[in-house]
C-alpha cells in the first residue's frame, strides 16, 4: 500500500508568520560573543557600546596657526600690530596639535600678517579657546557611541575606535544548516547520470544564510531513505542552530521531511496558503527552528525569503534588512486564485517616464524567472488578481539604478539579443538590454501601449513576401516610431544529427512517425510554418505535436535534441549552439521598432553601436546563419 | 621660513567626478581570476556565463504520481474506468523521476479513483506530455544565465549549479592600501598618550573599502616625517590597486600627502569644492589611483563615499551601488556657501505623517554626527541653503525600516534617554528612541511644529518656582498634547575631584581665578541658572566663561574633567560619570510632552513601559541623583 503523507495545514500567510514569530520571540538568542572592533563590519551589537576614552582626549588644535595666551593678545587691533616672540608669545600649532597650558587660544595662519621662525604679527586679539577643540568635543567619555541591537557599519567602527573600545559583545552568528535529500540528486555536476538532478538547491539557500548574516552549514545530498536523513538531522541537530531540510517537505511516497521534524521536535505547520511555497514545514527542537523546504526551487526561494530569512534576522537580533519598492504599472493581466497568496516574478523598466511591470513565468521550477525578475509583485489571498494597467508596488530584487538605466526590449526572441546585451555592459556600465520574449506580436503590441523602447521583429507580409516594414501604416506611425535594421536570418527545419528522418522540406513534417514541435501564436516563426503549410497545402491537424508550443527557439532545439520531438522550426544558431542538423526554408528580416523619442538618448545610441560593431559581427558569425549589410541603419518608413 | 604647500585646485564637485571617472574609465581593471560558483557571492562576474547542461536534464515528472503511455490511456472517460497494470501500464513516479520509453505522460494522484501496489484505475485521458517537464524547461544548455559585469546573487548561484557551472571568471577584488600618517597617531588606545589621537579613520576607511566589495590592506601609522611617508607608500604602491594616504592632505607645515603623491605618479587635483572635504587629492600612477584624504573623520568619510567608493566599484566593474533616497521637510533652516557642494548630516522621523529631517552637527571633525544620522542632504554648490519646512530629498545611510518605527524626541538632555532607548530596543526590536539635543524650549518649539513625537523639558516657572505644567496654557493645548511625568533630578556645580576652588554656592562662580563653562540658551540648565544669578543679584558679565556655551551636561562635565574650566551647571549623573564632585543647588522636574495622538501607538507604549520597568530604575539608582515617584504617569493638564 503507498505511504502518503497528508497535508497538516493550509495556514494563511500572515498567520504562518505571526505564529513563528510568536513561537520563536521569546527563544533565547544564539549567544553572545566578544569580537574585536575591527573585525565587527556587519555583526549586532548585544550590549551597547559606551567610550572609554574622550576624543579628542586632549584641547586641540582645530586649525593650522599658531597657539597663544588669548589674554596677551588683548591689545592688538587693526591699528596696533602687535608682534609675538616664539616661544614665550606663541608656539606654531598644526590641526590637531595638543593645546597646553599656557596656550589657551589659536589663530589661523592666514590671519597673521608676518610669520617667520622666531616672531609673528597679528591685528586682532584672539578669543579664550578661539579654534580649540576641547576635550570631549566629539565623543564624551562614558557617552553611549551605539545601543544594542544594531548591526555595525564603518562609521560605527570609526567612532569605537575613536572612543577607545578594541573589543565589543555581539550576537554569535547563527548556525543554519541544509540537508538537500532526494535519490536523484547530484552533488557534482561531473558526476551527471541519467535522471539526476544537480543539487542547487542548497547552495542557493546557504549564499541566502550568508546574505541574511548568519553562517550557513551545508551537508552533503542524502537518499530519500528515512533512516539516513534521520541520522543526518541529529548530526546537523547538534550542530547548527536551525536546522533545514530541502525537498520531500510534500506529500508524496518518499517525503520524510515532516516525519523527521516531528521525531526531533515539534511540527508547527505543514503546509502555508502561498504560491508557489505551499508544501513548507516549520517546527522547533527547543529554541531550534526546523524547516522542510520545497524541493522546487521558485517554492523554496519564496518560503526562505519570506518565512525563513526573517526568522535567521530574529535570531540575530535585528528586524528586517531595507526592502527597496516601487511603484509601477502592469503590462499584462495578472490573475490569482482566492486559496493562496501569490509571489509573482516581474521585470521591470521605466518607459516613457513610468515603471512598467511585466509578470515573468510563473512555473515553481523556474529558477531563471528568479534569476530574470526585477522585482516580486505580491498578490494577497484575499486578492483575484489585478488588470493590465493596474498600479502595483514591487518589492525589488535588484538596485533601482540597474533598472532605470535600461533598454526595455519586449518581442521576437533571438541569441543576438544575449550578444548585444553583453557588448552594452562592456561598452559603458550605466546602460543594459532587458528582454523579454513574447513573440513578434507580442512585441507590436507591447511597443504601441508604450511597455517596451525597441520591439525586435520578425513578421512576413503574406501579400507580397517582405518582412517588418508593412507594419508601419498598419500599426505604427513613422512620427512616433522607427525601424532599426538588424540582420536577415536563416529558418530552416531544426533535426537530429543526421537527419535520422530524412526531412528535406516542410512537407516532411507532416509525415507518419514524425513528431514536431511548434512555436506560440503571434511568433513571426509561427506566421512563418503557418504561411508555409499554406503554400504547401499543408492541413495543420495532420501535423503531430503542431499543439505544442515552446516559446524560444532554444526551447524547440532542447526538444529535439532531448527526442520530444524530431523537428521544429527555428533559426539556424539554434541548432548549431546544440549540435543540432539543419535544414533550411527561407531567409527573413529581423528588425527593431523603436520607440522615436527614444532614437538620441544614451541607451539607443549604445544599442545601435553595438550593432555595428566589430565584436557583434565577428560573434554573429561564430553563430552563423546571419546577414549583417544593414545592420544599425534607421529606417524612418 | 615656514615651508607650506598650497591648493593646486577648488575644483567643482561634478568636475572632480567627470575627471575621476574620466581618467579611471580607460584604465585595465583590476584583473580577472577563476572562482568556484559555491564562492562566488557578491563577486562580479568578468564574461558572461552559459550553460552548459540543461535543467531539468531529462524528462521529469512535474507531479506525484503515475506515468503512464498518453495512447494507450484514450479510451478512458467518466463513464468508461480504466485499470492499469503496475509495469506495463504505468509506474509510480514522484515529481522530478525521470520519464523515459515508453512513458510519455503523467497523472496526477489526486486523479486515480483506485490505487494499489499492481493497479490502478482512471476515469480521463493523459494528453501526450501532459504533466512532463521536459527538458530545458528552467534551463537550456547554451543559454545564458548571466551576463557579464553582474554582481552574483544568492539565485545566480542556485542558477548556475542547476546549468552544471562550477567554476566562473570573476574580476578580481581591487586591494586598496590605507596609510594613517600622523606624528600624534596612536595605532592602539591601550598605548594612548597625552596628545595622542586614536587611528579611528582608517579602521572606518578599511570597512567601507570591504563594504564596497575590495580588499583594504592597512599600515600602520607612520609619522610625519617626508622620507617614512614615501617609504611606506611605495611598499604599499607595489601590493596594491589604489593607494590612500590619510591626513596631511591639507596646507600645513607637515603634510606630506600632495608631495608624495607627485613624486610617485601625476597629480590630477588638490582641492575640492565640497564641505566638508575640501583639502581632498586625487592622483594617478599608471593605472592606479593616488588618494589624500583629509584627516578630519567626516571630510575624509564624504570625500571617500562620494569620489573614492564609486572608483572602487568601477575598479570591479559595477555601477553604484543602490541607495536610498526619501524626501522630507527640513526642520530648521540649513544655509550653505556658494563656495562649495555641502554634505549635511540629518536625522530623520516620520511625525504626523511627515518624514522630519533635522540637520545634525556640521563640524568636520564630529563623527558621532555621522554615527547619529540616518542620512546626508545634498546642497548644491549653486544654492545658498534651504529655508526651515523645505521639502528635500535625502540619500539614507540607515535602512528606512528603521526609521518608520521609531519615537523621535526633541528636547533637553538626561542621560536617562540612553537608557530608555536601550530598553526599547531591549524590549520589542520594532520600535526605538532617535533623539536630538537642542534644550528645553528648543523641544517645545520642534513639538508644536509637529517635528517631533515628544519633547523633554525641564522649565522652571520663574513666578511661582514650579516646573513644565505652566507650558499648558501658554504653549500647549490639552486636547492635542499631554505630559509624561519623568524624573525628579539634581542640579548643581560640576567641580575637579577634591573641589579645589572650595565652591560651595551659586554665588563662588564670580569669584575672581574661577573659570564657568556654561550651556546653551534655551537649554532648562540655562534658565536655571539666569534664574540664580538673578536671584543671587550675579551680574553675569562678572562670570568668567559665561559666554561659552556647551549643549550637554556631559560636555560641561568634560570641560570640567579636561581643566577647561573649573566648575558648571549640570545633573548629577553627569558629573558621577565622570568622576568629578558635585554641589547641590536644587531640585527640578524632567518630564515629556507628549502629542496626545501618540497616546496609544506601540512605540509610546513602548516609552511608557520601559520608564515604569524595574530594569529603568535600576539604571537610575546607578547613575545617581534620580526620583522616580511619578514616572510614567500621564497627565493632561
Amino acid at each position: 500500500m503507498i505511504d502518503r503523507n497528508v497535508y497538516l495545514d493550509n495556514l494563511k500567510f500572515e498567520d504562518a508568520r505571526s505564529l513563528l514569530f510568536e513561537t520563536f520571540k521569546t527563544a533565547d538568542l544564539t549567544g553572545i560573543e566578544p569580537v574585536a572592533v575591527y573585525e565587527s563590519l556587519g555583526r549586532v551589537t548585544a550590549e551597547p557600546v559606551t567610550a572609554v576614552l574622550s576624543s579628542p582626549n586632549h584641547n586641540a588644535s582645530a586649525m593650522d596657526g599658531i597657539a597663544v595666551i588669548s589674554e596677551e593678545t588683548a591689545s592688538a587691533d587693526d591699528r596696533n600690530h602687535l608682534e609675538l616672540k616664539a616661544g614665550s608669545g606663541f608656539k606654531y600649532v598644526d590641526t590637531g596639535d595638543p593645546i597646553t597650558e599656557p596656550w589657551n587660544a589659536v589663530i589661523m595662519v592666514e590671519d597673521l600678517l608676518e610669520a617667520d621662525d622666531d616672531r609673528v604679527v597679528i591685528k586682532a586679539p584672539a578669543r579664550i579657546w578661539q579654534h580649540v577643540r576641547h576635550v570631549g568635543e566629539d565623543i564624551a567619555a562614558g557617552e553611549l557611541i551605539i545601543p544594542s541591537f544594531q548591526r555595525v557599519r564603518p562609521v560605527d567602527i570609526g567612532a569605537m575606535a575613536a572612543g577607545g573600545i578594541t573589543e565589543i559583545r555581539v550576537f554569535r552568528k547563527p548556525v543554519v544548516a541544509i540537508i538537500p535529500t532526494g535519490t536523484e540528486i547530484i552533488e557534482d555536476p561531473s558526476g551527471m547520470t541519467e535522471g539526476g538532478i544537480i543539487d542547487s538547491n542548497s547552495r542557493m539557500f546557504a549564499a541566502m544564510v550568508r546574505d541574511a548574516g548568519a553562517e550557513p552549514l551545508r551537508l552533503k545530498p542524502v537518499i530519500d531513505d528515512r533512516e539516513k536523513i534521520k541520522q543526518a538531522f541529529a548530526g546537523a541537530l547538534e550542530k547548527a542552530d536551525a536546522v533545514i531540510l530541502i525537498a520531500g517537505s510534500s506529500a508524496g511516497t518518499e517525503d520524510y521531511s515532516a516525519d523527521t521534524i516531528r521525531s526531533f521536535g515539534e511540527l508547527l505547520f505543514h503546509g502555508v496558503a502561498v504560491k508557489p511555497g505551499k508544501p513548507a514545514i516549520f517546527g522547533r527542537a527547543g529554541n531550534k527552528p526546523l524547516i522542510g523546504l520545497p524541493g522546487y526551487p521558485v517554492s523554496g526561494y519564496v518560503i526562505f525569503d519570506r518565512l525563513v530569512k526573517p526568522l535567521i534576522e530574529m535570531m540575530q537580533g535585528i528586524g528586517a534588512g531595507a526592502e527597496e519598492f516601487r511603484n509601477g504599472f502592469l503590462s499584462r493581466r495578472v490573475p490569482s486564485s482566492l486559496e493562496h497568496r501569490e509571489f509573482v516574478r516581474v521585470k521591470c523598466g521605466i518607459v516613457g517616464g513610468r515603471m512598467i511591470v511585466s509578470p515573468l513565468s510563473r512555473g515553481a521550477g523556474i529558477t531563471m524567472s528568479l534569476v530574470q525578475a526585477d522585482g516580486i509583485l505580491e498578490i494577497p489571498q484575499e486578492s483575484e488578481g489585478y488588470e493590465a494597467g493596474t498600479e502595483v508596488s514591487i518589492r525589488l530584487t535588484r538596485p533601482s539604478s540597474e533598472i532605470g538605466n535600461r533598454l526595455v526590449s519586449i518581442g521576437s526572441h533571438d541569441l543576438l539579443l544575449d550578444v548585444v546585451a553583453e557588448l552594452m555592459h562592456r561598452g559603458g556600465q550605466h546602460t543594459g538590454l532587458s528582454s523579454t520574449h513574447q513573440g513578434s506580436m507580442g512585441g507590436v503590441l507591447a511597443i504601441r501601449k508604450g511597455e517596451c523602447h525597441i520591439a525586435p521583429v520578425h513578421l512576413l507580409d503574406v501579400k507580397d513576401g517582405r518582412y517588418n516594414e508593412y507594419l508601419f501604416g498598419r500599426y505604427f506611425d513613422s512620427s512616433e516610431f522607427a525601424l532599426i535594421k538588424g540582420v536577415g536570418r536563416t529558418q530552416g527545419l531544426i533535426v537530429k544529427p543526421g537527419n535520422p528522418k530524412g526531412i528535406s522540406s516542410i512537407s516532411d513534417i507532416a509525415a507518419d512517425g514524425t513528431v514536431f514541435i511548434n512555436r506560440q501564436r503571434g511568433s513571426g516563426t509561427r506566421v512563418l510554418l503557418d504561411y508555409l503549410l499554406q503554400q504547401n497545402e499543408i492541413d495543420p491537424d495532420s501535423v503531430t505535436g503542431y499543439g505544442r508550443e515552446m516559446t524560444t527557439h532554444m526551447a524547440v532545439a532542447s526538444a529535439v535534441k532531448s527526442g520530444t520531438a524530431d523537428t521544429g522550426l527555428g533559426v539556424y544558431s539554434a541548432a548549431a549552439v546544440n549540435g543540432l542538423d539543419f535544414i533550411p526554408v527561407g531567409r527573413e528580416d529581423y528588425d527593431f521598432v523603436v520607440r522615436a523619442d527614444m532614437l538620441e538618448t544614451p541607451a539607443l545610441k549604445s544599442f545601435i553601436d553595438c550593432l555595428k560593431s566589430d565584436a557583434f559581427a565577428a560573434e554573429l558569425k561564430r553563430l552563423g546563419g546571419y546577414e549583417l549589410d544593414a545592420v544599425g541603419k534607421i529606417v524612418r518608413v
